[in-house]
Parts: structure tokens; C-alpha cells; sequence
């Protein structure tokens, strides 16, 4: 069992850091009490912001003796209730640890602190023609996408956090403090702790620094917006194109409702049904324009009704904003509403068959509104489903259909959470999904942290 | 301590597959000794053949109990005694378990045995248009390139094994047989076991059942060979072809003395200078030409005396082949000597000065002949160095050579060994390479294989 902090806790833990980068605060504790999903706010007992990995490694020591809780804290964007401390105890926050340490232009290699918000490392990169790919869209940091293997839009090219991650140095229960990897662009050498890290959710240990690899940004960017007439048809457009060899850098899915959205309150006037957004990235224009050509000819082969290629970028930006402010403006058509967001991934095959099931599996519920959109180039949908707050039959309803919806993924042979975590919310599906191996995680959890202090309450259903 | 057998042992494993498949004969105990490197070779006490998970899990859960040695087998190709039974015991070959047994093109996978030839693999599969990438050049079979997380040629554009496992079926020490990961293309869902086995040489569980993801085959392709005056200024055009967005599938370095192999044994009469091969993938002629224009000024810039795009197939394919026959040519030009080939990696800033150091070292020691070359611009070197299999001198200049290269790389960040894994031959880097996170992978290893039957003596110094 882990204990709750006393006097003397608060007294040595204050010492172990400097006493105001230590706050048991109210609202100090209400900041980091919950992050971006409904899951309910729990206070921690105390706020610690670190400013090295010596001092992430003396708390993490004292907490190992004493048995305290242990939550890594990012931005707090996640969706699934990962940072939350559900036992109380100590966050750490690695808000003072957010510097670039060193961006080694040549190696496409940059040195950082786990606290650096990922889209201000990127602007600061952007003179050296390198950038950090994987785009959750949200204000997340490195930490934090590192803890969740956090991917976005650009996953369908460029790949998750996991494949952009080199080196750590990862602060463990016990206080000692291991480097991982190396800087070289392959290896055969050992087992792969680095990827053990990565996605753990702050449950073996806390990053407290990482070498990321950078991709070259490409010099053209082109853009196209196709409209179908049935899901069926764009899914099967998504297909065709990821087959053609053509590399897409995004192909986002909208279904009409989104679309909707988009026109209300962004006036695009698309056509209201469902939409492919398709970004390419390539050296040259010449490439792209001949890479789109083939983009049109199997949007079109599949019935599309309307493809627009050949966006400005001030136009594509206006999109690409519209599509990361789909939550926003959900929440502008249905302000008396809260929502959660429903977040698989399946086998590109089973794509058509799991959004239908899933959106008419929604569309069944009168007592709630259902938005479908997805990265669907990694065959990974979200169906942001809300209701009244205090509707008990709606949120009946919600759970009920993001049971089946999950349950559905994974008979598909996908997975529970394609981008969000485990966090909380995913915990009851990590026996279903996993099978004998989850008793394995358990087992690696128990060798790292054998008091059980990092990030308590989270992956393992209880 | 683990156990030789004795002949309760022998009855009994023949009696859990079947006698046919179960053999102590003198020649099948040599076929399995060796691998294509230096190492002694060792035999073990029996070979078997299973035909099924459950038939491997049966002879791992005997193993265990008995705690005998258990290796296993894929092709014998690896290059540093990976698969050699130091300790005897049990040998387990997939050669039976060879089977591809479902392609699912529309999700761009494979279900595969581990025994079988990845050549072969993507022979059969040519015809969906889709490939398995990563390419060690040698008869590999999937089993031992996921165990040893194999790589080659096109890593630099597609990746490594690691990048295309998506799910495995492990028999573990104890024979619990558990399956990892899904068939979605992305996933955040628990701790990142698929990895974990990934390179881990077959210490922490054997790998039944494979699911690979596949890559497009590219429409067309394009090679050029560019000869330079210095092999600095070749390294310094592969870091601007990279840095450039181009992504070469393939950039390949080839020294002097390589070159001149080419010439005498397959007559190509390419200047002898440091030269480099790049090969692109792309979807039409037209965008390769313009790659390919753009990979001209670079050379051109980097002093490239020679440049030569366009190849046809024929002439890719001879060049191809006698890359990868370079150990063939070695052989050929001194059949008097036995070498072995140092594979360490660094960071592509780095990469001149690795190769400059190892050649000079190399060059410093009159009793062995060197060859260097590699895969480029993931800033992986190959150097072969040989001498008379009974000159006692020169394999002590090639153990103090190879512990200089490695330990250089190792300063400059880089890795022990590129994708030639740990086996024997790098055991004793790994205190340096790895640091204190060396102790967490045996902690690991104790957790999976508590007897340590599985492939004793390897990684780990003793």
C-alpha cells in the first residue's frame, strides 16, 4: 500500500528541491488535478518542478522509501485520464525543465529536456530545415508524448514518437538514473529498453532527457480536399492511395457532420459529405503536382464528387486549423454538452466495416451527438461522443458504446487506444487486448518499481 | 549451472516432436556448430525440428525444468557466433516452420513462420506489389533477422526489422506461449513487449509466428554510382543527399580497395576511388530523373570526378549483387586468410572521422589486408580484415584493431555493432555501450528466463 504524505514528507521533499519550486498550494494542486478527459479531477498533495535529473532522482529515491505516489506531469493534455493523480501524492511537473539542450544539425539530432512543448521546439528548429514529425496537435510536451507514444496526422509518413526517439535519460523508482541508446541512426546492440520507455506511461520510470531524430522538412508541401458519397468509398480511396506507393503526409478522414462543423463555423462551403484532407510533402513541385494527379485519379476511380487539389497554403493552414479545432467547435455547437473521445485503430482492411459499425452504432443512441473523424491513412478513428453532463442515460449510453466500439476494434485485430493511452479510461480492455502478456507488463512493472509508486492507478485494471 | 544431457533427456525430447525430428547424428551436430563467423564452433547435444508453437513450447517447458541449453536456428548466417550452443544442449531449427501463412495485401501484411528465407518470402509476394524491406543481403530467415533486428542496404529510406514487426507469437523459457502487439498500424496499449523481443538474439523467448508489415514496391527505380577523390568528401555528399528530403532508398560507401575487387572480379571498370551508390525509389521516371539531378549537384559539388545516373536494371542489378558479394571477392583475393568484418555505427557527423580513424588504424598494421565499406547514410561501416588463419600476429592486430574501432565509435556516440547483433563476438562492449542500463537488460533477461536456458553466453560479458 502506498502511503499519503505527512509533515515531515512535505518538509524533506521541499529541501530535496528548493522551497518554491514546491507547492502544496490549492491552486497549485487544482492545476494538476486532472488533464483534458472527463475523468474526475483528484488533487495530488503536493507540486514539485524539478530543474535536473538529479533532482527528479532525489525525489524519486525519498518517494521509493516512503512509499508516495509518483505522477509525471507534461502539459496535461492527454484524453484518457493518464496524469491524474488518482492516489495523491507527489506530481512532478517538468515545466522548469524545458530547454533544447543542443540541435545537432548534422546528425538530425536535437538534446531536450522532457518538459519543451514539442510545436515550440519545431518553430525554433524550423531554420535548420529539420523538424520533429509526430503531431498530436495538442500543446503536449516531449515528456509526454514520449510517455504515450504520442502520433497524429503525419504518422501515416513520418511514423509515431517511438520511431523518432534514440536516447533517454530515465530517472527510475529507486532514484538511480540510466542513459539508454545511443546517438548512431541504427543498432543491433542489446534489448531495447529505449522502446520499453517509450509509451509506459510514466509507470517504469521518468524521462528526464532525450535525443529525438529529426526528419528534413520537405521543400513543397501540396494539399487536396476530395468529397464521396459514402464512407465506404473514401476508406476505400484511403487504400488505394497508401497502395500506389505515393507516400501521403496526412490523409484525414471527416465525416459529414464534421464537414458541417467546418462550414458553420469556419465558412469553407465543402460539399457536406465525407471527406478526404490529403497533404503530400516532396522536394520539388513538379513531383507533387504528378503525385496529386494520381491522388485524383483513384479519388475519382472511387466516385469522389469533388476534388479541389492544388490549395495555397494559407488556405491548407485555414484547414489543417479547422481539423486540429474539431474538439472546439464540437464544444461551440453543443456548449450545454461534455464529451469523451472514442479512440481505436484497426487493420487498414477493416476501416470501412469499423467506422460503420461505429457510426451507426452512435447514430442508434438518441440520447447522444456523435462526431467521426480519423488519421485514417493508420486506420485509426475517433468518435467524439457527448451528452448533457447530467444526462445519467446518455453517459449510460456512452459507455455502453465505447465498450462496443472497442470491443468491435479489437475483434478486428486492432487496439483499444490507436494514439490516447491507457491512462484510466483504457484500463478495463487491457485484458481483453493483451491476453497472457498483459501478466508480463505487470511483471516488468513490478521489476522497475516494486513499490508500485510511479503513476499509480493507471494501465492495470484493478 | 546448466545441465549437459544425458539419455532419459534425448527419449524424452524425441518423444514430445517426433523421433525423424530430433537428431544427435554427428553431421546434423556439426550443420549446427557455426555460423558464417570466426567463432569455434560448438556442437550441441541434439537438433530438433519443431513443426509447431506447441511443439517448441513443449521442448522450452522440458529445457526448463531440466535446465539444459536451448538455441535457437535460423539460417546460421549471423556474423558475430550469435547462434552458436556454447553450452551444447538443444538446438531448435525452424527450418520446418518455413510456411508463409497468410498475406493480407490490404493491410499491407504478412503472417509468417520464422523459418522462413525472407528472399524467398518476397519472391512469393512480388506479385501483391508490397515488400518486406530490411534486407541483410545473406540467406537470412525472418526468425533470426527479427532476433537479431536485422537491417542492410535500404534501411537509410525504409527502416529496420523493428520497424516492421507488428506482431509476434513467443514460446517463452518456461513453454507459456503469449502473443504481443496487433495488426493495427499504430497503437499506444500497454508496455512495448514487440520490442523488446526484437533484437533480443533469442534470449528471452523464441518467436513462433511473425506478422510483418509490408512496404509498397515503388514503380520505378534509379541507380548511380559517383566516384569521389576523398572519402571525406563522398561522406560529405551522402550527408547533403540526406539532408536534402530526397530520401535515397539505399547509399552505399565503397573504398578504394573495394572498388578495385569489383573491377577484377566482375569487370566494371569504375574509376578506383571512393564511390558511392545511390539508388532511388519513386513512383514515376520523371521524379526520379529530378531526384537524381539534384543528387548530381551534390556530387558534383562534393568534387565528384565521375557521376553516372541512369543505370539500366541489368547494369543496378550486377552492381547490387556484387555489393553484396563482397565477401565473396575478399575470399577470393585471399584464400589464404580467414577475416572477420567490424560493424559499428556512429552518427553521420560523425562518419568520416570513424572511417578515416579505422582505415588508418587498419592500414598501421602490416600483418592484415582491409576492406572497407557501408551502409552510408545510416552511417554504418563494414571492415573486413583478415590474415593467415595461423598468424598469431595478425589476429592479435585484428582483435586490438577491432577493439580500437569499436571503442572510437563508441566515443563518438555511436554503437558497438550496426545490425550484426551482439552474439559472442561484441560481449565484451557491452559494459561500455551500455553503462548501468546493462544491468536492467540482465534484470529483464533473469525475469524472462530465470534458469537462463535460453541461448546462454551471449550478450553478456561473463
Amino acid at each position: 500500500m502506498l502511503n499519503h504524505m505527512n509533515e515531515e514528507d512535505h518538509r524533506q521533499l521541499s529541501a530535496l528541491v528548493s522551497p518554491e519550486r514546491c507547492s502544496s498550494g490549492e491552486s497549485n494542486l487544482r492545476l494538476h488535478a486532472r488533464d483534458q478527459s472527463r475523468h474526475p479531477a483528484i488533487k495530488p498533495e503536493v507540486v514539485i518542478w524539478p530543474e535536473s535529473s538529479a533532482e527528479v532522482a532525489a525525489v524519486l529515491r525519498y518517494a521509493h522509501q516512503r512509499r508516495l505516489p509518483v505522477t509525471g506531469w507534461g502539459a496535461g493534455s492527454s484524453l484518457e485520464g493518464n496524469p491524474i493523480p488518482v492516489r495523491g501524492g507527489i506530481v512532478l511537473s517538468f515545466a522548469r525543465m524545458n530547454r533544447i539542450l543542443e540541435v545537432r544539425e548534422t546528425d538530425f539530432q536535437v538534446d531536450v529536456q522532457p518538459g519543451v512543448i514539442y510545436k515550440e521546439m519545431n518553430h525554433q528548429l524550423r531554420h535548420t530545415g529539420l523538424f520533429f514529425p509526430p503531431d498530436p496537435g495538442a500543446g503536449a510536451t516531449i515528456g509526454g508524448m514520449i510517455a504515450n507514444n504520442a502520433s497524429g496526422t503525419r504518422t501515416v509518413r513520418y511514423g509515431s514518437t517511438k520511431d523518432y526517439v534514440q536516447r533517454l535519460t530515465v530517472a527510475l523508482a529507486g532514484g538511480e538514473v540510466i542513459e539508454i541508446g545511443n546517438r548512431a541512426s541504427k543498432s543491433s546492440s542489446g534489448f531495447d529498453l529505449l522502446h520499453l520507455f517509450v509509451g509506459s506511461e510514466g509507470m517504469l520510470g521518468l524521462v528526464t532527457q532525450a535525443t529525438l531524430r529529426l526528419a528534413a522538412i520537405q521543400e513543397e508541401i501540396a494539399w487536396a480536399v476530395a468529397a464521396f458519397p459514402t464512407v465506404q468509398a473514401a476508406s476505400q480511396a484511403v487504400q488505394y492511395i497508401i497502395r500506389s506507393g505515393i507516400d501521403p503526409a496526412a490523409v484525414e478522414l471527416m465525416a459529414p457532420e464534421c464537414v458541417e462543423l467546418m462550414n458553420r463555423f469556419k465558412n469553407f462551403g465543402l460539399a457536406v459529405s465525407p471527406t478526404l484532407f490529403i497533404e503530400m510533402h516532396g522536394p520539388t513541385r513538379q513531383q507533387l503536382a504528378e503525385s496529386m494527379e494520381i491522388v485524383r485519379e483513384i479519388c475519382e476511380q472511387e466516385q469522389s464528387q469533388e476534388f479541389r487539389p492544388g490549395l495555397d497554403r494559407a488556405e491548407k493552414d485555414r484547414l489543417l486549423e479547422a481539423r486540429y479545432a474539431m474538439a472546439e467547435m464540437i464544444q461551440q455547437a453543443h456548449p450545454e454538452q461534455s464529451r469523451i473521445v472514442i479512440d481505436v485503430a484497426v487493420p487498414i482492411s477493416a476501416y470501412t466495416e469499423m467506422i460503420q459499425f461505429a457510426r451507426q452504432a452512435a447514430l442508434r443512441e438518441a440520447e447522444i451527438t456523435a462526431y467521426t473523424f480519423g488519421h485514417a491513412g493508420d486506420g485509426n478513428i475517433h468518435l467524439v461522443v457527448g451528452t448533457e453532463k447530467k444526462n445519467a442515460k446518455g453517459w449510460q449510453a456512452i459507455d455502453a458504446l465505447n465498450h462496443r466500439v472497442v470491443t468491435k476494434a479489437l475483434a478486428l485485430g486492432g487496439t483499444a487506444t490507436g494514439e490516447h493511452g491507457v491512462g484510466i479510461g483504457k484500463r478495463k480492455f487491457m485484458p481483453a487486448e493483451h491476453g497472457a502478456s498483459l501478466e508480463w507488463m505487470k511483471k516488468i512493472k513490478q521489476l522497475f518499481d516494486p513499490h508500485g509508486i510511479l503513476n499509480p492507478g493507471k494501465m492495470f485494471p484493478e
